[in-house]
């Protein structure tokens, strides 16, 4: 499945993505008129709660059936949260979706709809627009989320985009990063740390290219962590499989900076201490090859890199039993009083303080 | 009131908007969790939909008992809708919640909520993000709208902003602007190009500052045309007037471009025509007088300027009576069948054919 999506949407190939910086002489043939209407062509609204959605001032919505209504936002910039050089914009499309929904699902809640709003230069040619787009519609098509709206203009320099994700959940569904408790496990879905070593492996074929723009990137063998980079996933079972189970985490948050600030986070939040343990973090076999191929340790990629889309949550110590099985998420620590700290207790015994990482103090951190 | 508004608000001094380009070595002493702290300490939550804000993954919101929700998004680059050199940062906080809640104007519903997202370049110190805010704020409290959430990142190269506003009408309150029918009166609120004459004045002061930095802008005089460009105000009344003069409008957009845009706008999604009589398009004193200085042909301003975030609206002949003595808005021609063409009739009596204005076919419009 994996190797399918990568060569079915993938379609990598870096010379062709520098196009979007040489060309100067572009033209938008539609208008923009005609280019939100192709868009709107391509977008669903199949959820019950879309009553008018691309076409006017502003999208008609429906919730009164729908229990509470969940909103995030969330801001992109070229040079910062991608790098056209190797990201297909139909990639960059179909991670955007993922980011905002994330926020969604880190709520316990099901997306709906979504807006994608797009500020590119006219360096960026109609077809470029649509292909963005294109990516837009396979996410929201892989999600069930209807593209409601959005916003199409120009900017001086680079690429912004902007989405707003909006989801439903019952209100006793609801998880806020408050509620965790002393004794609480803490779980983190799939494995961490890939998407940060793909984003390596970009930079530094970004980098042979660039020294020589003939040169092809060596890509081959490295599908999984490409994928995690240029086309995550969210965790959409999760919400059932706690419903399934008769679950309610006590605390959750998405994990789309590295894991130590969103257990830094959840523990602010719910004014925790923790206890996790190295050996536990998930890390995949292909992200740890990758990270002994760079000298870096993968715990740290897992815990300072970013953009995995995982969800990290906590549950009661006494759900174990409905859990211990299960190959959705892994149990990485527990929750303590706030005076214990939030240590990491390394695989050699010793123990570490977590830290956020330093990107992230300064706000110039992925997603 | 006006002037009081300006002399309270403006705080206008070009030299003072230039330090957001010369500062090189800015911080973020609070860092992003405490700056998003500080930000949502001004938010109010005062719509009973608002159930929880600012500070998890996504707010939560009730819509279970309020019609139908209405949602629009909206994406601001610097240098293509605003430019520091003349527009305070406060200001501009104020200007992209009224261009996001006129779009909810525009379906003739009530903003109830708003997301506000930040990618700031880090030449852009912590004070003039939460001087942003400071308008975000001031707005939503004019507009009793609550800032429910938002993201705040960095950019490679100066300031984009997002704005999703969200506002609820009852199913038979929305107006779409699709149902525009012959006969129909076109009706304007307030009055047109004053925003656009505020803008050349802010370029040719810019262009003499840029000259000579020592030079104070000639500002005295043009308070009024100043705050159509750099505090503009939504027509919130208009729906409660509806409301009282038991009138439903045909159909409804905001002026957000140019007049000549949104009417063809009005006119496509209705599938008709129009004539439109020039003498009767709402231009201000102040504004006739700016543009004479320009020779400019203020119907031009009107025409073609935008950001006047006025609301263009028709409504059944048979409700002229009632409101035939408004103070609110004016009615400036009719609606006529689509093979009778798109039409301003001059003062001369010559007839024009409308057309988009250049700059919104390109996409490179304000707004």
């Amino acid at each position: 499945m994996q190797g399918k999506i990568i060569n079915y949407f993938l379609n990598f190939k870096i010379p062709k993505m520098t196009q979007y910086a040489e060309n100067e002489n572009t033209s938008i043939p539609l208008g923009k008129e005609g280019l939100i209407a192709k868009i709107s062509e391509g977008a669903r609204s199949l959820n019950s709660e879309t009553v008018f959605s691309i076409g006017d001032d502003a999208a008609v919505c429906d919730f009164s059936q729908s229990g509470k209504t969940i909103v995030s936002s969330d801001i992109f910039a070229e040079g910062i949260h991608f790098d056209l050089t190797y990201t297909p914009l139909k990639h960059l499309g179909y991670k955007v979706v993922i980011a905002g929904i994330s926020d969604i699902y880190a709520m316990n809640a099901k997306p709906v709809q979504i807006t994608v709003s797009l500020a590119v230069s006219n360096k960026v040619m109609q077809a470029h627009i649509l292909e963005f787009y294109e990516g837009v519609h396979a996410a929201c098509k892989e999600y069930n989320t209807d593209l409601i709206g959005g916003d199409l203009t120009t900017s001086k320099k680079g690429i912004s985009i902007a989405v707003t994700a909006i989801g439903r959940a019952q209100e006793d569904e609801l998880v806020y990063r408050s509620g965790a408790k002393p004794t609480d496990l803490i779980c983190v879905t799939g494995d961490l740390g890939g998407a940060y070593m793909g984003l390596q492996l970009l930079e530094r074929e970004k980098t042979i290219f660039n020294s020589n723009p003939e040169a092809q990137p060596e890509l081959s063998g490295y599908d999984y962590i490409l994928k995690r980079q240029l086309k995550p996933e969210c965790p959409a079972d999760l919400r059932d499989y706690f419903k399934k189970k008769d679950i309610k985490p006590t605390s959750m948050t998405d994990i789309s900076n590295g894991l130590a600030s969103e257990i830094l986070s959840l523990c602010n939040a719910s004014k925790m201490g923790c206890e996790i343990f190295q050996e536990r973090i998930p890390v995949a076999e292909d992200t740890a090859k990758m990270a002994k191929e760079f000298n870096i340790d993968p715990v740290i990629a897992a815990l300072n890199g970013g953009e995995d889309y995982e969800l990290l949550f906590t549950i009661k110590l006494s759900d174990y039993e409905k859990i211990k099985n299960n190959d959705m998420f892994s149990v990485i620590g527990s929750v303590n009083a706030l005076d214990k700290g939030r240590n990491i207790v390394m695989k050699d015994g010793s123990i570490i303080t977590l830290e956020p990482s330093v990107n992230n103090q300064n706000f110039q951190n992925v997603q």
